[in-house]
């Protein structure tokens, strides 16, 4: 891996003199950084440089930007589409040292962050402060990388997503200049809305060096429950008319039986090898009871059966850490496999159709896909279970999953509800928005980035 | 008003012959187009077209972009920040005929409307599905309008602002090309977010024809009520408390003891004439207990008085209704004089703050401005009442609402939370999202209307 040779000898010295042994060009620390959690084969970076304040990033920028060498941020490297590929070479800027929590406010309900610092942290950081922060998309992912991706997961029914979450960062543009987006007033109408719009950018447009989070009060209350149900379709019409009633779930989660019988050989559980959803409830103590007395009805209408309900924290904690660790669960299930992830988001109301065609299509296949998802919102994920080396079965994979994003943007979906587009489904972006919208974000991205240097070769197709 | 000659010559025929007597330049139409209800003296379009499509807007757009000519879009007229205003002249736009609800999807919790659609109209058409629409301004605005102004209101510290009601949207851009914007998946992680960009960009990046909004359950048990207070600090105190506390309440305003003056007077109504707060509660009927319990415990402890619930809907609705004239009340208070209506947002612990020295000033001018607001998002308004003829007086209250700008941005907060920056508010663009910041968004504005054709002379500074 000859990655010394490529970036410009002014910038490796310039780099060196300003970092230290905080920049390296070691293949190993490349290799690391070229790579996350999907499938796709790595990309390394030609060097590293693990950068602690804005400044410092500023200045990495700027001399990259000098030598037109692309910069791609780094966080927890748990991304699930490519998004830390250096696909086009450059300077990867490992921020998970900008870890530090800058600022609680229990009276604002907000917290300002360093772009490292991981959700988990973010809320051991919150501890006796009655609040906590929401969004949870399973792996402990970093909070920058989680606004660069629009990241999502099991709480959003409730809470929403990142899009929801931020109110105010740091940005380092393409040439170096350093911008803040936001205020901490909890709205605005003055100008452009730049938060959203580098929110989910996945790194194309800048780099977020600091994120003030809106938090929420710890629910007073808490109930956690799986249900088992005679087939998939019972359990996603009992999620459909969970939502439609407004019943305010704070997690609503279908598991199919493949995922339960791969969380019962990782996790040690017991769980009926059914589909199952896995509920949990907040509010008061009032509120919760309300809740689970409507999602009780609606369970027994449809059939549901083993309704067991968690109330000790840890028993909570048990299921929930079952329920994140599926998705290694599921890798378990096919030894020296890698998981091809699905994403797709559709209206709730095609929500039962999507998954019954995309299973009847997984059927005629023959491949493994145990399906799982956030059902609450609309948003499933399949996850393929491919021997990287077998070239047939990986073609299927990726054909299936073509299928199922042509499938859900046919149904007013998305093709990716939270995992972003990265390399990988820059294929359906005209599919998704159109030509004459991919023009605009286009025309957006020359606009800030002209030369490209921004983690080039992600979210826009060549 | 010689608004005939400046038109090409081309351009008016061409918008003659495509829609007939859709298309005028006649004075009082154009002077009709070109104001709105804030005290800006009007600034007339040189020809009004009234359009019926998408089609037809992109036709216009298309038109004037070819002869250079600047387009501003118009909906209900009820924008007070100098929106409408045709300060380099062109085409306005007339949307208020695009107002079709073209589907509402009650499995969906969401409805797609024509801009033109008001926000009352919507909620007529939603009469019996058991759904509504709760972004509410006040004002009957156009959806599209309130989408373009990123409006919000009453209902936002439960519900959100229209940046978090807007899940898809048609819009025109510069050149005539239509897109669409985001899908009805409720979240997605699909690339740049346009949706957000065009929220509250006020028609100065594209022309919003189609949007497609959520709708929330309509509450099984709602309860207002109405509360005064021996003090705005108390009031406020309260508010806070409410909101740090995690009570959801859908509707927390703040009225000074003027604006129940102003609204005894013009709504015929005998409330106490001291700083008073307006409650609306939403939930299961245990759920609205619970909060009306929890509401009634901090009231008391502020020492509130007059404590009165209106279970009734009529004895809401007159409730409301009253607050909602509250604007027109003030405006009473002194005859012919207009508002200068400013419109700040704070983090919520610096509110009582923020809210005690302004009235300092303002008792140091002698100006009178009313005080009310939406005070659970940290937003509020004070009506600078003053006779668009004295010279003197206007010179003091803009002196003061620069203050009051000023004040709420070093507060970490936004000088507008719901009104837009129209042609007002440019001056305070730098103070708030700094030099650079401004700079990527000309950067935005000149990529998507490089000739600066739409909405030219909002937003940006000159």
């Amino acid at each position: 891996m000859n990655t010394v040779s490529r970036l410009p000898a002014d910038l490796t010295t310039a780099l060196a003199a300003h970092f230290g042994d905080r920049f390296t060009i070691n293949p190993g620390v490349c290799a690391h950084h070229g790579k996350d959690e999907s499938s796709l084969p790595a990309a390394p970076p030609e060097g590293v440089v693990f950068a602690l304040t804005t400044e410092e990033v500023s200045a990495i920028v700027t001399l990259c930007h000098a030598h037109r060498v692309p910069v791609i941020a780094y966080g927890a490297g748990t991304s699930l589409e490519g998004h830390l590929h250096a696909v086009k070479g450059g300077v990867c800027i490992d921020l998970s040292g900008m870890n530090r929590v800058l600022s609680v406010r229990p009276e604002d309900l907000d917290a300002s962050v360093e772009p490292g610092v991981t959700r988990k942290a973010l809320n051991a950081a919150l501890h006796g402060s009655g609040l906590f922060f929401p969004i949870d998309p399973g792996a402990d992912a970093s909070i920058g990388g989680m606004a660069a991706t629009r990241a999502s997961g099991t709480n959003a029914v409730r809470y929403g997503t990142m899009r929801e979450s931020v109110l105010a960062m740091t940005v380092v543009l393409a040439d170096g200049r350093i911008i803040q987006t936001g205020t901490r007033a909890k709205k605005s109408a003055a100008g452009y809305d730049l938060t959203r719009l580098f929110v989910g950018a996945e790194g194309t447009l800048g780099i977020i060096t600091e994120l003030t989070v809106r938090l929420h009060p710890l629910p007073e209350a808490i109930a956690a429950a799986t249900c088992a149900f005679p087939s998939i379709a019972a359990a996603v019409t009992t999620v459909i008319q969970a939502i439609q009633l407004g019943i305010p779930v704070a997690r609503i989660e279908l598991l199919d039986a493949l995922s339960i019988t791969a969380i019962n050989r990782y996790s040690k559980t017991t769980l009926r090898e059914a589909p199952t959803l896995f509920f949990e409830l907040h509010g008061s103590p009032a509120g919760v009871a309300e809740q689970t007395q409507a999602i009780q009805e609606l369970v027994s209408e449809h059939g549901g059966m083993d309704f067991a309900w968690a109330d000790r924290p840890e028993e909570r904690s048990r299921l929930w850490q079952a329920r994140h660790d599926a998705y290694y669960a599921c890798l378990g299930l096919c030894p020296g496999a890698r998981s091809l992830t699905t994403d797709v988001c559709v209206p709730i109301s095609r929500l039962a159709e999507c998954i019954a065609a995309s299973l009847d299509d997984l059927a005629r296949t023959g491949l493994v896909a145990p399906l799982l998802g956030h059902v609450g919102d609309g948003n499933f994920h399949m996850l393929l279970l491919v021997n990287p080396e077998d070239a047939a079965a990986l073609g299927q994979a990726r054909e299936f999953a073509q299928r199922l994003a042509e499938r859900a943007i046919a149904m007013d979906g998305t093709c990716t509800g939270e995992h972003g587009i990265g390399l990988g489904k820059r294929k359906y972006m005209v599919m998704e928005h159109g030509a004459a919208a991919l023009t605009a974000m286009r025309a957006i991205k020359q606009a800030l980035d002209p030369h490209n240097l921004m983690n080039p070769g992600k979210i826009l197709p060549d």
